[in-house]
C-alpha cells in the first residue's frame, strides 16, 4: 500500500508519533484506567495536564509571565467576536488589515460590536500580496490593530511583525502558531484554533497581555467568552473540550521533542521552498502570490490549463496525495503543509507535480 | 485486576463498545486512511457523519420535522448566554425555575441579557425538592420558561414535563437526554452538552422549534452562537469540534443498538432504584432528596457520620469504584450512573455500600 499524505487545510493531519501514542493509551490514560476523555476536568490528573499544556506553550514560545495563556471554546471565529467584546468597549474604533478571507471575516464580525476601520487591504489585488506598512492608514486611537498572520485560503503570510507603536497588536495565528519563533512582547494578543498546527479541533489558545484583561468586557459578553473570567478560572469556567486539550498537549510535547519552533521553522522553509521552486521553474504551474509573502503553511497554485485541475486532483489522490483541492472560493490547488506534514510527503507531492506536468504540460 | 467503574459526573465514562470501536479505527476511520479527527469538516465523509448524527437524534427521540437540530460549541454554559441572546430580544422578561446549581447559574447569566423572573425556587429547601407547579408564579408574557430537567449537583430530576401553555418551554437536559423518551412537541428548545450521556466534551446539541429561529437575535450575538445562522450552515458556520461529533455519533449508534431510549429508561430506573433501595433500607446512608424527584442519573447521599466520607471514598477507590466524591459545593457522595454505566457497576457499588456499612455503620 502506498503511503498516504493528507494535505487538508484543517482539520489537518497530526504527527504519526502523536497518533500512535494516543491510540495506544486511548482507553487507559496515564494509568488512570480510563480514557483522557472520560476524566473529570476537575481531577488532579486533568488539572496537571492543563498546567503542563500552559507550561509547554510558555517554554516553546518563550512567553513572558505578564502574558496569560487561555484555552477557550468555539474555534477561531468565536474570537472574531471575543476580541471586540473583550477589548473594544467604549473605543472609538478598531483597526483591521485585510489580507484574505479570514481577516475580512474577522473585520465583518467586529462591525457588530464597534466601528471598524480597515486601514489596509489587498482585496483589490485579489489578496495576492500584503500592502506595505508605510501605506497603512494611521490608527493611534484604535482599541487594537488586528491582522491575520497567515491566510489559509489565499496562501499569504506575513514575513515580519508590523510596527504599530502603542496600539495593542492582535494576531490570528490559527494556521502558523508553533511554526516559527514569535516575539510575543510585540503583541497585545495572539490566538490560534487548534486544528492546524496544535492538534484536533475544539480548543483555541489565546495568549494575552495581562494589562488588557483589565479592560472591562462589553455588556452581553457571554461568561465563557470573557477573558478575565476565564483567566481567573484557569480556562475552566465550565467543562472544556478535554480531549482537545489532551491532544494539544501531546502535540506540544512532540514539537519539543522534535527541536522546538526553531526546528519547525527550518522544516517549514525547506518544505515550502521545495514546492515554490518547482512552481517557479515551471511554465505549467503558477502561484499567484507575490514571492515575499508566500505562505510556508499553505502553498496555493493553479495549472496552466484550469481544465486539468480535476485530473490533477484525481491522479494525486490515486498516488496517495489527498485533499489538495483549493478552497471553493478560489479554486486551483492548495497544499497545506503544517508542522505535522513530513518532508517525505512534500517530496512525494513535488515528484508527482513534475511527472504530472511531464504528461500533461 | 478488579473491574474499574467510573462514576464521574462528567466528563463521564463512555460505553465500552464505543471506546473499543473508536480505538480500533483511531488512525483509519471509515477506510479514509486517516483519523476522524484529521478529516476536513467539509469532506463528504464528515458531511455524511453530521447527517447521520442528526438522523440518529431524530429517530431516537422522535423529533418532528419542524424542529431543527444544531450541534454547537462551548458546552452548556455557552447556551446560558445563547438562549437569552437568541430568544429574548425585546422581551419584557424571561422566567426561570431554580432547582439546583445549574438552573441558578443559568438564571444569573441571563440577567446580563434581559430581566429575569425566578418564578419558583427550591433554594430555601437546599434544592432537595421541586416546587409543585401550582405554586409557580405566572409567566404568560415571558420570552420563555427555562428549567433544568436534571440537576447533577443536587441529584434532583423532574418526573414530568411542566404545563406552561403558550410560553416556549426551554429545558437543559445536559445530564439526562437519551435516558428516556421526551415529548419534544411540548418544548420550544431542549439542549444538552455532550460529556454525560452523549459522548465526550466539545459539542452541545440544541433541538429548537423552527418558528423560534425567526426571532431576531440580540445585537452583539456572536455569529457562531446565532441559532438561525448555524441552522442555515448545518452547524458548520466554522470548524466544529469534529471528533466530539464523531464520538457522539458512535454513542447514538450504540443507544440504537441497545434498544433506544425506552431501553435506556428501563435501565436507568433499575440502576437508580438499586441504590435508593439500599439507601432507604439503611440508617447509615441518607439521601436528602424528596423521593418523587430523585435523579435517575446522579444518586447523591451522605453517611450518618460525615467523618466516614473520606474512608468511604478511599475504600471505594481501592475496590475499583472511582470518582464518587460529591460536588465540592455539597459534599457527601455522588454516584453518576448515566447510560454508559453498566448495571454490574451499580451492583458492585451497592454491594460495596452494604459491606462498608456493615464494617462502619
Amino acid at each position: 500500500m502506498t503511503d498516504l499524505y493528507n494535505f487538508s487545510a484543517g482539520p489537518a493531519m497530526l504527527p504519526e508519533a502523536v497518533m500512535k501514542k494516543a491510540q495506544a493509551e486511548f482507553r487507559n490514560w496515564n494509568s488512570t484506567g480510563v480514557s483522557a476523555m472520560e476524566c473529570s476536568h476537575r481531577s488532579p490528573e486533568f488539572q496537571a495536564l492543563g498546567n503542563a499544556a500552559r507550561a509547554n506553550f510558555r517554554e516553546l514560545l518563550n512567553i513572558p509571565e505578564h502574558y496569560e495563556i487561555l484555552f477557550l471554546h468555539g474555534g477561531a471565529q468565536m474570537q472574531f467576536a471575543g476580541i471586540p467584546l473583550n477589548l473594544g468597549r467604549d473605543a472609538p474604533y478598531a483597526a483591521y488589515v485585510q489580507t484574505g478571507t479570514w481577516s475580512k471575516k474577522a473585520a465583518k464580525e467586529a462591525t457588530s460590536y464597534l466601528p471598524v476601520r480597515v486601514i489596509a487591504s489587498s482585496e483589490d489585488a485579489r489578496f495576492t500580496n500584503i500592502p506595505r506598512q508605510e501605506t497603512w492608514a494611521a490608527c493611534e486611537e484604535a482599541a487594537y490593530l488586528y491582522y491575520t498572520d497567515n491566510e489559509t485560503v489565499h496562501g499569504v503570510e506575513f514575513s515580519e511583525v508590523p510596527e504599530v507603536g502603542d496600539v495593542p497588536l492582535i494576531a490570528d495565528m490559527s494556521s502558523n502558531l508553533l511554526s516559527r519563533p514569535v516575539p510575543i512582547e510585540r503583541f497585545g494578543l495572539i490566538y490560534a484554533c487548534s486544528q492546524k498546527n496544535l492538534g484536533m479541533a475544539g480548543v483555541t489558545v489565546v495568549i494575552v497581555r495581562r494589562d488588557l484583561l483589565e479592560r472591562q468586557a462589553m455588556e452581553r459578553t457571554p461568561s465563557v467568552l470573557n477573558y478575565a473570567l476565564e483567566a481567573k478560572a484557569d480556562s475552566m469556567l465550565n467543562t472544556p473540550a478535554t480531549y482537545s486539550w489532551y491532544m494539544m498537549n501531546l502535540v506540544l510535547e512532540w514539537v519539543k521533542a522534535e527541536g522546538g519552533v526553531d526546528a519547525m521553522a527550518q522544516r517549514a522553509l525547506r518544505k515550502s521552498h521545495m514546492l515554490y521552486e518547482i512552481i517557479d521553474a515551471s511554465d505549467y504551474y503558477h502561484c499567484p502570490v507575490e514571492p515575499g509573502v508566500r505562505s510556508r503553511m499553505n502553498v496555493v497554485f493553479t495549472l496552466k490549463n484550469a481544465d486539468d485541475t480535476a485530473a490533477f486532483l484525481s491522479a494525486a489522490g490515486k498516488a496517495g496525495l489527498k485533499n489538495l483541492k483549493g478552497h471553493r472560493s478560489v479554486g486551483g490547488i492548495r497544499a497545506s503543509i503544517y508542522n505535522a506534514m513530513p518532508e517525505d510527503g512534500v517530496r512525494a507531492l513535488g515528484e508527482f507535480m513534475q511527472s504530472f506536468e511531464a504528461s500533461c504540460g
